[in-house]
């Protein structure tokens, strides 16, 4: 393990959040809040360790797949430590546990909150620096760290492999770090777009920004204390489209603009998906038709909690905790399923569980007759058996870390949905989960051992699992 | 497809069933009940319906896998629709669904009970169908059918593929026949020894042949109403005993019987599986100690619960539904284990378990060193990938399958641990689950559509989930 090296990665990324912390800074001196110096301390502390990480010269510039994986794992525990201290400065938390917490969740997109209400009267630098993490973390620290550095070929794909979600890493272009520069522009394009159409919706330049980088990250945070409740219609239906639009790969957009729309209409990820929203949609507007006066109002209620859960945001409408049976149970799977591969969304992603069902089907097929040879298929093509056997680990270290998180969170005494929905909802990066942990609840109900499962969980949920484990 | 063969082999399975049904019929005699005219029209009508099956005489004996699977599911099914009828003319059921829910709960091992109360005053015949299915269904029907009947050597296998539990068909002598035969010897003897021992500690010959053959099978059904809750100590520390005897690979007694020491001592799974129990005993004993006044009552409680649910057998010496979350918790994972591999008892089978933590790690260490080409190792040698691949995709499978079924059973609008834990319950054939469907609660608030569900559940988990699916 090239030690020396790694820390002088993790410097790098400390100094480039230090930098990023200007800009809730600026937010805060055009608001004329009082969170100033809050910020500034924190950007001063984080440059200062990431400085002094800098200071122990890396000997020689070997790195593999280890290393790779370590500098990622450690980037969002440091991240998560550093972020927090605008909180703690600005008298948002007393408790740095708590700080921590809010802070790991927004950098892991999850957007779960321990503040259970005030949060209108934060000031706006630090309401800003809540929701910007959350765009930050969306894409993922390192592909963003990947555009800026000058990393050798090899050494970025060392670092995509970790971080980028999904079953593979497709490269758009030849170069990694050219792909990592065009995805990011196509996330922060329509981020600014969705916030221009929230302006014309009502909301003033703070509001519209903050949920729109809220919502690009597919996190969850809002700048009001009862979130989307209440909010117009144009508002929800704006939201709806854009949390729908994060949850798709991006690739696609990617041959939108390149005019290879025939590479995008026939995208099964792409159908599978609107499929599984279009059957969740119907059958929770059909469920809870009598909750909102007629299927009309029950279909956009649906419609906005399918797309938020599916893509892993957690914003809502209404407090679905109190929905039929039926409607919760449909939503907690499709925490499970998550959005597609090459999103920031969350979940086990829709290529995954497509695998997954698919060669489960093949198996039964085997089973009955022993020298069928089928196998299983993406997009019309044979997919290696590697990768099916990857996506089976993958799921069954899903299932078993949220079993055993459920397990420990159940010390705390609280009921099994409220421990079983939790430890899915931050596993799959989805915020709010349903009995305590509804989307009116708070996390800071659970004692500190299950908010550090629970944080770990969400690392796990948003870098693959994978990499944490080393 | 050759259906006259498969029709031919269910009519011989329904006589045999017919035969079976002659035993409640003589303990019917035996103890001067109302039911003797019941259970001999029961029989009449299964040896009609299977002699007139075997009218259709097969044109060839041609027999591959498929005809393997159909038979033994269409066996399971129909075994479960006439086995209903003694219940249905003993006017213990009034609605045939729930007869036929309680026969198909008995001959899958499970033990989920529709009745509420008035088990003790069921005729004694009746009473002892009850439990009789449970042994029947607990070494599986075709099993025994493979025991009776000529089979050639490769259509036993076909049949062993398709029920024998745990993920490899372990044969102990050359010919399938022959282990069967011992096998059944050694569930029979253990079975009669139980008895045995319950007799010395006050019950009664009906009462103690009840109970042990609902052990064998560890199915759960009891004669009483309030099942085991208020039994003396001696009582539940034999049963307790018997339930770990029969989740436990059956090959280990022939070992021992053979002095193969050295095979039972090395025997990865059965240490895992004590350290399991282990493990859920103490700390389910610590959890629950203020509630009986000590740990040392405690631990009796704690040891018959632990033993109770992972055997799947699903009796109960208290209402742990009202027992602390984490000591729920546990029992749900452990409701997921099931027994040993080879043992009657159900879930997904230790040393499938086991295959899946070991992937998982070896997918961990491949992740950080990509040269790595470490192998998963079972019993000190190495595991085909096939094996492997088997065990994930059967988990898929499983989980797929619950969630699923826990979606339709939400549509009754109970809440979500119920539906949660009724669904798990019957897919790893245990019994009670939590909250509405604890050990004091009854399967009789579902619905009909629910109820169909939890039927396939049941048939899914104990014939291993793919020759239901055909």
């Amino acid at each position: 393990m090239n030690f020396r090296l790694v820390l002088n990665m993790l410097g790098k990324i400390l100094l480039i959040m230090a930098a990023l912390m200007l800009l809730p800074a600026v937010v805060s001196v055009c608001s004329g809040g009082t969170d100033l110096l809050a910020i500034l301390a924190s950007a001063a502390i984080t440059a200062a360790v990431g400085g002094g990480m800098l200071l122990l010269k890396p000997k020689d510039t070997t790195f593999f797949a280890k290393e790779g994986f370590v500098v990622v794992a450690l980037a969002w525990v440091v991240m998560s430590l550093l972020g927090a201290l605008p909180f703690m400065f600005g008298g948002v938390f007393t408790n740095y546990m708590d700080a921590v917490f809010e802070t790991a969740s927004g950098f892991t997109t999850t957007g779960a909150t321990v503040l259970s209400g005030g949060i209108s009267a934060i000031p706006h630098g630090i309401g800003f620096w809540r929701c910007f993490i959350i765009f930050i973390g969306g894409m993922g620290v390192l592909v963003f760290v990947m555009a800026v550095l000058p990393l050798s070929k090899e050494r970025s794909m060392y670092l995509m492999r970790a971080e980028v979600p999904g079953p593979s890493v497709g490269k758009l272009v030849a170069k990694a770090k050219d792909t990592a520069l065009i995805l990011y522009s196509i996330y922060f394009a329509l981020m600014v777009l969705m916030a221009v159409m929230l302006l014309f919706g009502g909301m003033n330049v703070y509001e519209a920004f903050t949920t729109a980088l809220s919502t690009a990250g597919t996190g969850g945070f809002m700048v009001y204390d009862a979130g989307f409740i209440g909010l117009s219609p144009y508002l929800q239906t704006v939201t709806t489209v854009f949390m729908l639009l994060f949850a798709v790969n991006f690739n696609l957009y990617y041959y939108i603009l390149m005019r290879r729309i025939g590479d995008v209409t026939h995208n099964e990820e792409l159908r599978w998906f609107l499929g599984v929203i279009a059957f969740s949609v119907i059958t929770i507007a059909f469920d809870i038709r009598n909750l909102y006066g007629g299927v009309g109002h029950a279909l956009r209620y649906s419609f906005f909690q399918v797309t938020s859960i599916i893509s892993t945001t957690g914003f809502a409408t209404a407090d679905f905790n109190l929905w039929p049976e039926y409607s919760k149970f449909l939503l907690v799977l499709l925490m499970f399923v998550g959005g597609c591969a090459g999103s920031t969304a969350g979940g086990l992603k829709l290529s995954r569980v497509m695998l997954l069902f698919k060669s489960c089907t093949i198996e039964v097929k085997k089973m009955l007759r022993p020298r069928c040879v089928e196998n299983v298929r993406l997009d019309g093509k044979p997919v290696d058996g590697q990768t099916v056997y990857n996506a089976l680990t993958y799921f069954t270290f899903y299932i078993i870390i949220l079993l055993i998180a459920g397990l420990i969170v159940s010390l705390d005494g609280l009921d099994f949905t409220t421990n079983f929905t939790a430890a899915l909802s931050c596993l799959s990066n989805v915020g709010p989960g349903l009995s305590l942990v509804g989307p009116t609840g708070s996390f800071a109900i659970f004692s500190p051992l299950s908010k550090i499962v629970l944080m770990i969980c969400m690392l796990l949920g948003r870098l693959e699992i994978f990499p944490m484990l080393v």
